[in-house]
């Protein structure tokens, strides 16, 4: 026999074991996309405490709805294992052009980061660093529901030693650290904002932007080109899931 | 070098074979979520060529945000299988509760249902059965992006055998079959409207439910519970489950 | 030296424990407005284990704004001392009516309340009512910011010996509880609907009218009037805190 | 006898060939107001490959509504015979004005376009252009109702020789071109913005100002005048429709 | 030299003339649909006056967006000729189907219209009927700005010898007519709601209900299934027209 | 000098004053349109303390926009007297029709209103009625601002020996009343909702249809239309006037 | 008997020929509150043709309101004159200050400009001026409706020898002016944007800052402090008459 | 026998008084959060005559919400006196760090504020100072309910010695004082904006950054570090009572 409250604790035990756990973690993942998935995944597998924190109900970020809502996306040769190494079909499409199912790609690539050992809490909202000296020391959070519906409610904290803004287009994490805690490591010292599409161009930049341009704050993925102003790219994800590898990689050698 | 034209090119001709293909079908699910992926996995796995079609961008119905946002579920030990056999690490929670990860669980059941067969169009609404005679025949789509911008454009239709209605506590397809084509097979003939939450009754009589309302129409899930008049059971997903099954079993035996 | 880190934890653990404690309650009082909080603190000092569960961030109800944003209420002679014994300023205002701020109004009854040893949950809505059997045994919620961004988000269950409609005018538990559960003691087995403004009449019925209105659901204050078609009263609060203190002695009379 | 799924079939099919014959063109013209369905028709005249892409549901832009909704335009004589060569009606109003209806009008630019040979793809929005080095190379779309929906989904990109800018007052490729892509050929390098209203000069002026803002990239219609800070003109249709004729010519005599 | 004020000048007073000319006709068609565009060509070229109502800025109802925004329709060919004969380019798609384009075919239809002498006002709302007696004797119309922005601003009347309900799928003016006015020459007497999509059988009925529902209103294209309880027939066109064209006839034969 | 202080004192003063003399009243109009006007002027011509209640921040009701934002109204001879005796100009239009400015018009029947004694809150509504035993006493009332921002706020009350409803086609009064207290005198006890447009009928039974539809209230204007279920009548106001008219004498002859 | 099509009729054909009379007029004042109505009725009686534009339904601009609501204002010992000879009742509260009902104020002013003969367009928005050369010569207008309701319609333009802002706070046409045609006399030549609330100094500056702003646009009233940086005043309104009289007497030299 | 006219005056006639005794305080506190809260209590209990504006319906700010929604805020030992000496229950929850029930924790600094003296004016919105010279002088107020539905209506003013800006995270009241009044004392005259936070450093600046930041103008709590670009804390609570405490004792030290 079930019983609704046994379902309530059960539930909220399971969740307070989980929320006190994660108060200090390794590494935070703002954005639970293409690139922060990859990066969490190689993380996590190289024993890294791993926290993702996704602002939507569900995982996956842009990459749901490949392109104009036709659920493919395309990958060139050199990133394709990225896919195959979690288990994702890879079709031929000629030309040196490979298509895979988007909403296959985005279930693979979230099981295999968890399955390597990080953490996704989703329905929160990063809303701002934590700051200790000059140095970003973890996240600001609060439900997206409290954001949402504008309540006037304080946020928490979460500890990490690294912050990855994988927030896609907005850049949010490097948007908010550049405005309230000082400037970033652009030639400007703000978000330089992402150019006009120009996908061979900003497949290799988003893999040349991705590193560390705050103490403590690194940005992978469309962020990455955002941040220093290089092309975006469209629905094809090579340069992506680079990124994220390359961001795990840098992190792992400190 | 990547081509931009060539990106937009391979994205179109793999969708046009693919929405070629899947315009008649053997079975349309209406609503991805737990329930409606396990009857899609059951269903593909047998040979039948199932075509999921999600109104959201991302798959996954109510189960991304476990019980109150605490990313959580509750599983009892006869449903328990249907989550171990995709993968999904279950944890005993003592007194006979079982528990998972909400994210990692929708991640799972949906790479589950695409690597047995199954097709998901997400960004795609149902907004009507087709009609042949006095049967289901079909679903009437359009795209969500259409209808939530309120835009006069006419759908379109996707022939099946059967059309299973896994939209949860609005039993949507249910609810506009009634209005437009007759009477289903309820006490009232009409949708009954949820009760309220008790697990227990609920997850025995969500199996019960599950069924065929109308020739060439199954409802599954929370979408069952609410057709029939029986209690909503809250983060609790055995009989889901179990329903998504059931249902998949019964059109097998057809 | 205050860290942030410790700030999450110290509050987390503490709603931890405060939230285990009371998935389980003798009584849940929905809507703290005075007629809730009066029956709370009643209960309260009974020894009662009491929940409060308010929709909004600010506890208080409809008594904030007095009677068209004049911050003042009237009281009649015979409920005086329900305000006086908690604190508040009554003034004589001749012909035999008094008046109290609002504002101190609200703040010395929710003080009181907690004082007395009640819980108060804010920012949580009963969405639901727990049935076990024919009776209410507990309350079904969400998180408000859920409910008002329209997340698509299962709720949990708090379990009660009794639950106590105090939501004022819509009389939401009963509406759901009618609509989900079956009908309720009233002529139509319905919401009857609150009449036309009558302070003198109103008075008289909030009292007669709280009660039990289905098993283990009782009504009180406006929500009592509207349930059973009496008079609403405006900013004139005698009547109501009566109501808190009926509906407390009878559920302790069980 | 009609089968529904045949009717899905023979659409798509007949879209599938349209989209991927389109998916490479002459000239793109992003807008199908008055100056764009002119410049449309006289380049598909020459045997240009030409592809409109208007963001509503109807072409016609702000021409429909002639002046505060009297649906009446005005024209001058040395641009009367743009109106005439497509059959409009246009009735002599005195003083050396013309009239004619501007429902009307809309009509037979939009069906003289497509029988020139052009093709127009509405509910399509240019939400960025491609660069190839520094020339605009194409257009990057998107569905409309998925800008309007907000739903995080990649645009595509259609390669072109040329962009026309057709959008009228807010000029939005040029806005675009010059936030993402660098400096336009305008006093500021920016979009100036149009001045006041003044018929007489505006008229003159958005011939003048017709022509390459940035290489690859032309400039017609209201939008010419937004660009180079001219005046705005009114319900008064002469220099719109020599705008587009012009620069028809000029890409034609590259 | 261009003058403003003459250009005010010259508008309205063409405007004003057309509205006095127009403020009794013998046919007013709400809604400029493809149903409608037929109706009021063959009525005008008959020698009727027809005055078309549409309330968008643009005319052509639900046929610009083809079937899913995919922008081509489909054609039987037993209506093929009233596409033909106002010059659309009808291609044979095998299997006795045939195709235009969407955008095309509005375009022409509505040219057709208005150059056999129909008079279209758009953004202009019917938002009642003129009774006399009990007969429809006109239609009660205002600005849709200021239904939109919700004014509170008396409508006028514009008087003729038939109304047309074009309306599409809500059948406004059958709606209205019921509501206010009387019982339709419907089974209940009310509008019936239009059916789930079996183009097949909604094609037939289109035309069969085609007809006069109260004295002095007819109701034609989707609006008649609407009316009637038929089903609906998606992207498929053939029975619009003919609805059109049996309507035009039946007016003609009074 | 002016003191700033000074000026919110002497305001708040003046309001104080005339809040309270006006607590209880001969007769509440709710609704400032061109019937409540009429009324309110002769009632307080003869002598009866008058409060009018207007929703909005300005009085007037339907007659400033004339006809479909055309700013004129226009007067049959028999109710032309009711607009010349407060000073407005009517012109003669022919045939036995006169017009007046709309503005005008507003502005004259305000200010003589005014001048006969009657008093104007406006920004407040009318939300409900205040009954004593089975008759209308008085007026519920509350601040626009408060009901439109959706606060929680109590109303209060202000006694009157007659409300007359004149707020329009909504009937606002009648509905509250209705629905909240009790039976009106109509056919079907409930208001019957205004008919279709015919000038002619409406404007004889606007005046046939005044009175008192519930012991204590009256009905006047549009609003005497619609409790009664006859037909609206556009923007010519003679009926309307008379209505006032009526309502007055019989009030007065109690 | 009335018949509906000629109260259509008769309407028109009074606006109509309204329309036509006012396409070109001496004076054009944006804003109907109590300095444009004061300008209006000066520059009428001296037999100036004068149209007044006003964006809302209602004209009155902030007036109504009183202050926070309580429908009374403020006025003093000089300007007491301007209320009185349009028959204001004005009372002396003391101390030097006196008051008037806000509601009858507004009916007053109203009817007093129209008795001297200005016009009033209600429902219309100023969007725009007009230049001649570096001169504003008339203002460029289009419905309310149009614009709240977001429609792409063109406008229409009014020829005057001067435009008045009287538009308020917001100061609408200078700050069209400035970012159109150029730069304001004004110490920044922009709108210097109002300052904080002092009475005595704002009541001084608003005579002070009336005049003329750009070659034939006045500005008077709130928005002439609020161009030139001056304090607001509140509900105090002697300098907002003396600004509009003084704006009529420079303009009558001329 | 209750009267609900009696009922009406009776709270009028109460708040009249109320309204008139503070048009004219010695301190204005705008917002009622935890540190507006003590700096009243104090003020008041000195003998000042403070009166609290609060927007929002309730008082008490972000305390309510704790941190993300778990009602419960931390203290550190040396302000944990200011939570006790108002009968707050305060738990020791090791390392050094207090907590205490949010809710309860408003309740009490409301009750402490009043019972001390306090008023607390609720629903009315602080919309800008009022200045003398170059002093705040007082405060221009209006209703919420205004503010919000975005009436037309002019603000009142109230006269104080001392505006406090207790206003949180916007610092309003600095905001429009440096918009509208001239130069604040920070860094850069303006208002700088809150930091990331960082509770160690953001607890110690918000009492140092407590202070008069425009003659007349102080700022306090989370303002007081908005105001000077400090960080920001989260749900820590003791810089904020500090920082009320800190403003009360310089304002009585004038």
């Amino acid at each position: 026999m079930i019983d609704d409250i046994q379902v309530t604790r059960k539930i909220f035990q399971q969740y307070s074991r989980d929320f006190l756990e994660n108060s200090q973690v390794d590494v935070i993942i703002a954005g639970a996309g293409p690139a922060g998935l990859t990066a969490a995944r190689i993380l996590a597998k190289a024993g890294k405490k791993v926290l993702i924190i996704e602002r939507k109900l569900a995982p996956g970020g842009g990459m749901w709805g490949g392109g104009m809502n036709f659920p493919v996306i395309v990958i060139q040769p050199e990133s394709k294992h990225l896919l195959e190494e979690v288990g994702i079909t890879v079709k031929d499409a000629g030309d040196g052009y490979f298509t895979a199912d988007s909403v296959e790609s985005v279930a693979k690539l979230l099981a295999a980061a968890i399955d390597a050992g990080a953490r996704v809490w989703n329905t929160v909202t990063v809303t701002d660093v934590m700051l200790r000296g000059d140095r970003v020391a973890g996240a600001v959070i609060n439900w997206t529901g409290v954001e949402l519906a504008g309540m006037h409610v304080d946020p928490l904290t979460i500890g990490a030693d690294f912050v990855i803004d994988g927030t896609g287009h907005d850049a949010c994490i490097c948007e908010v650290t550049q405005r309230k805690a000082g400037k970033l490591h652009t030639p400007s010292g703000k978000v330089e904002g992402e150019r006009s599409m120009w996908a061979d161009v900003g497949e290799q930049t988003v893999v040349e932007n991705t590193g560390e341009v705050f103490p403590g704050l690194f940005v992978i993925g469309m962020a990455a080109n955002a941040v220093m102003g290089a092309p975006r790219m469209g629905p094809i994800f090579g340069g992506m899931l680079l990124s994220g590898e390359k961001a795990a990689r840098e992190i792992l050698n400190r």
